[in-house]
């Protein structure tokens, strides 16, 4: 056996929660990056947290790594208190999972897909039920292994076709995936609901204003319930429907519908065909005809995957593809009829469709609304006609009636009845029950108490932890930056010299930059040799909570200045006494 | 604005370093995997520490998962003590970096390349050059700036051709890499010593047996130094040879060798063409000629890139094809001629090709050894013939003359003329002083004091994290299982209740459990309805340093039975006494 050369050990146990700002790799810009449309990826280009290493693809500089970390953990620790064990899957996934749970083929462009050397093929993952379905049939066996709840913290990849708003919508980004496996829905009920109320807290100690709102289930499947965590800000990409008497708030892609009567008289007239020259859209219809869009039917002849069907909707509604999409059982690929499929299945253009005297064979179905019509006007599959004083299923069939338009604002709540209101929402988290789609997919059974296989009954959890920190300063900022909320900011605490030459001064900093570590406050020494006013306004764009303002002045008297980002207010503060307090503000926001 | 729901919050800050084994998913094997083929792949499989997703790649399970953390934390804090800034870059790297370093097209099939929906190329980045050299180029402008340390804990891509030994030579794993930059050599220097430094301490810490040894620039590029860490270990695929009396150590692909004469006597004989039927290998020539392989020369022609050179070693030597690599400049790809290529040039096959009379725009190049000797065989360029008594440089052109042979174990130390031994090592970091390569390339310029642009001088540093972990166990294993070192371990200390039906036993581990956790201890209760041998084998197999047994029969005497794994020693404690035990050992091997 080799003798080892002695290596003499020091002291340095924990990590490093303070630095010197001229030793810091923190690029600032006063300029707004032309590139950034919104206002959380201008400032974090700005206050020097990310850089671009591609489309969609970025670099977490010192700052922005803290803050993330911070994140991670407030998500780590409320998934442990619940019961989660972290583990940590692979990046890149063999394709054959991907095909024995059928979404190789179906999961289209946005899944980066790669090959090896010998030619497998592989895709960066965008998620990992197959990975942890897998391992889970390799492992369980029995119902006493259950309930297990495994998550991760990890690089997740999705091919946007146009990435943009810096980390809202990257093609590398970070998520929590938590995966829960019970032995039936009683049990998956339990473990979402203790999701679902650990992220209420993991978004509350973020400083999040946010709302779980009922969600479509979207493309992972599964027929369980969903819900979506949308963090409120105008530049939100999702629309949010919200009760402001009671607790009910949906993404307005799932919000129900009540269907509306409007107010007409029956009719005893015969429809009559109409000739309507050189009208194409639905205003230039009504005008023509002088009826209110209220008394039109839309008729849209739609494509899911190999199948056309008729879609009727009232004119003044919009139709929501979603609740189409699921009330007929999922399509994956759903899409109007092109012009050649109308002219072959109806031979009109797009423009007159209409569902009288339909092809025997065509589907037609129909938003709840289009029943509740006494007379209305539609297309008649002809150029330039349109039937009026029609009266639906009397004049035409109507094969199957859904809930299929997007709710709007104003509408009676469907719990209370007070008028809904509308808001735009940032989704950060989403907590879904898949129930047994993976695991009877994979085979992931297990013995119950009888002896007998039963799949798992599963879950899944995500929280967007880099969708997260862009999040928090979409809420959280003013023209000079960002304010970080104290559990996720970068750093507790700067101190700003006024001036380097002053030994007085100096020597204060220096002394209070001890201090602080010594009480465990997260701080910065804004030691660089440059004006106060460039200090100052660094300070204010990244967002440190406080900062404590050393001058020649104050300090004559024995103090110094203590300013909050959050309120702008300042005091002076005794010098022996500023430690202290701020370590009490820190501790203060950080207790939970 | 929205009225948020309110929120309860309740206390929970600490992470889980605390479960009960009923709960943990933690399968253990009785039997050693098929594929394993080395003891720390077997024992982690076994020990329910990892599972393969793929070939070549890994998911952790959570205690696998706690070393790793373990093992990063103490990088982290050792990075950190150095002036190390964490920063997090992408995984996925845009193909037009690797083309302006050059490394695009000389990377090779280990680069698992891909491309996105709009057929940009990217990489799964093995390495971090381009990146933040890119990085870099953006940000420092001054040498007021440097030097600058930045690094982070990542995975990394290599798409190895097989795969093998579990996290020891995967496609996926994980890696710390720091990189220096700094205004000149000198600084390059002080850069590089700071993390030898920091790598002596992080494995010293990881409990690791391990020495620094030379070693050879390879693919990375640079023209400074580098050394290796080595993890001395049987399994270990790098050979090392080091001084018992200096603290010389090197990789045997780099190892000088200090040329050897051997004795014998000049003659007058003119070199004589001998018939040689039927002998193809060196012994079966040195047989039939009744030479010993001292006097037989080598003569390889060789073909690196598009050029072709003939090589010429003693006949007992090894060629070491690095050092041949390194002595010609780099080559991107290196290898023997193919018969084609030997036939074409020279007019015979490859075991008669020698050095007489070969093309006069032929490179001749030999190792230090060549010119020594006084009568040698070579291949006389004939099938079934060679010379004898041929004298180098009289008989034959050399050109140039290198160091060009693998070491032997048994030659004189260079330092100090001692005998060198050799051992395996298992490569767990490196630390490489880079020199200007990528900043020229990239254009990552700094202005000197004198206003003048100059390339920021370049070191990069990896730790095998991942690596690490399975060196370990390779080091520190018995029959039984995993033997960890305390400050990795994934958790420090068992309970194990001797039965599971005995009220007081049972008491008296939980009680201790609550006791250790108040303590700070990591640490598990096996509150399965096991038999206690099952119990004792799965703790001794996981490997945690210290598991406490509690029974009925020492409980009546207020004992309790404490192990430690490393040693097997027991010892019966008192049971309030304990808890402060355990937590003496653990603070006193994590103290550093």
């Amino acid at each position: 056996m080799i003798s080892f050369t002695k290596i003499k050990l020091y002291g340095n146990k924990k990590g490093m929660d303070f630095m010197r700002v001229s030793q810091l790799l923190n690029p600032t810009l006063r300029e707004v990056p032309a590139e950034a449309e919104i206002v959380s990826h201008q400032l974090m280009v700005r206050a020097g947290l990310i850089r671009k290493s591609a489309a969609g693809v970025y670099t977490y500089l010192p700052l922005g790594l803290r803050v993330l970390k911070k994140i991670e953990n407030i998500v780590r620790q409320e998934m442990d208190a619940k019961g989660g064990q972290e583990i940590l899957m692979p990046v890149i996934q063999p394709a054959e999972l991907w095909k024995e749970s059928g979404r190789w083929d179906i999961y289209g462009a946005e899944l980066f897909r790669l090959k090896d050397r010998h030619n497998r093929e592989f895709c960066l993952g965008p998620t990992h039920e197959e990975i942890i379905t897998d391992l889970i049939r390799g492992e369980v066996r029995s119902y006493k292994q259950l309930p297990l709840l495994l998550y991760q913290i990890q690089n997740k990849y999705r091919d946007e076709r146009r990435p943009r708003f810096g980390l809202m919508r990257g093609r590398e980004f970070i998520m929590k995936d938590l995966y829960s496996f019970d032995q039936d829905e009683a049990g998956l009920n339990k473990s979402y609901q203790k999701m679902y109320d650990a992220y209420c807290r993991i978004f509350s100690r973020c400083g999040l204003r946010f709302r779980p709102v009922e969600a479509d289930a979207g493309a992972i499947g599964g027929t369980g319930g969903t819900h979506e965590f949308m963090v409120l800000a105008d530049s939100g990409e999702n629309g949010v429907v919200y009760c402001p008497d009671c607790n009910y708030a949906a993404n307005v892609e799932k919000a129900e519908c009540r269907p509306q009567a409007i107010e007409d008289v029956e009719i005893d007239d015969q429809r009559k065909l109409v000739h309507t020259p050189e009208v194409g859209t639905i205003d230039e219809v009504c005008k023509f005809l002088a009826v209110p869009k209220t008394r039109l039917i839309k008729s849209l002849l739609y494509q899911g995957d190999d199948r056309v069907f008729l879609v009727l909707i009232r004119g003044d509604r919009e139709l929501n593809e979603i609740k189409l999409n699921n009330a007929l059982g999922g399509f994956v690929s759903l899409q109007l009829a092109s012009p050649d499929v109308v002219e072959k299945t109806l031979g009109c253009k797009p423009g007159f469709v209409g569902p009288i005297d339909v092809p025997a064979g065509l589907l037609v179905i129909a938003d709840e609304e289009v029943p509740l019509l006494k007379r209305a006007v539609c297309g008649a599959n002809k150029a330039d006609y349109h039937f009026v004083d029609t009266v639906p299923s009397q004049d035409f069939r109507i094969d199957q009636v859904f809930d299929l338009r997007t709710v709007e604002p104003g509408e009676a709540c469907l719990k209370c009845g007070a008028p809904l209101k509308e808001a735009r929402g940032i989704e950060v988290g989403q907590v879904f029950k898949l129930g047994t789609k993976y695991s009877k997919a994979l085979g992931a059974v297990y013995l119950d108490e009888n002896g007998e296989e039963r799949p798992c009954v599963m879950g899944c959890y995500g929280v967007g932890v880099s969708r997260s920190m862009a999040s928090s300063i979409e809420q959280n900022h003013d023209d000079a930056g960002i304010i970080w909320p104290i559990p996720i900011a970068p750093y507790h605490c700067i101190i700003v010299p006024v001036s380097t030459k002053d030994a007085q001064v100096v020597e204060a900093a220096e002394k209070l930059y001890q201090d602080l570590q010594r009480l465990g406050v997260e701080v910065l020494l804004d030691d660089r040799d440059e004006r106060a006013g460039v200090k100052f306004k660094d300070a204010d764009l990244v967002g440190y909570p406080l900062r404590v303002t050393i001058g020649s002045k104050t300090l004559g008297n024995g103090q110094v200045e203590l300013r909050e980002r959050k309120t702008g207010e300042t005091q002076l503060v005794l010098v022996e006494e500023v430690a202290q307090q701020v370590k009490n503000i820190i501790d203060k926001a950080n207790s939970f």
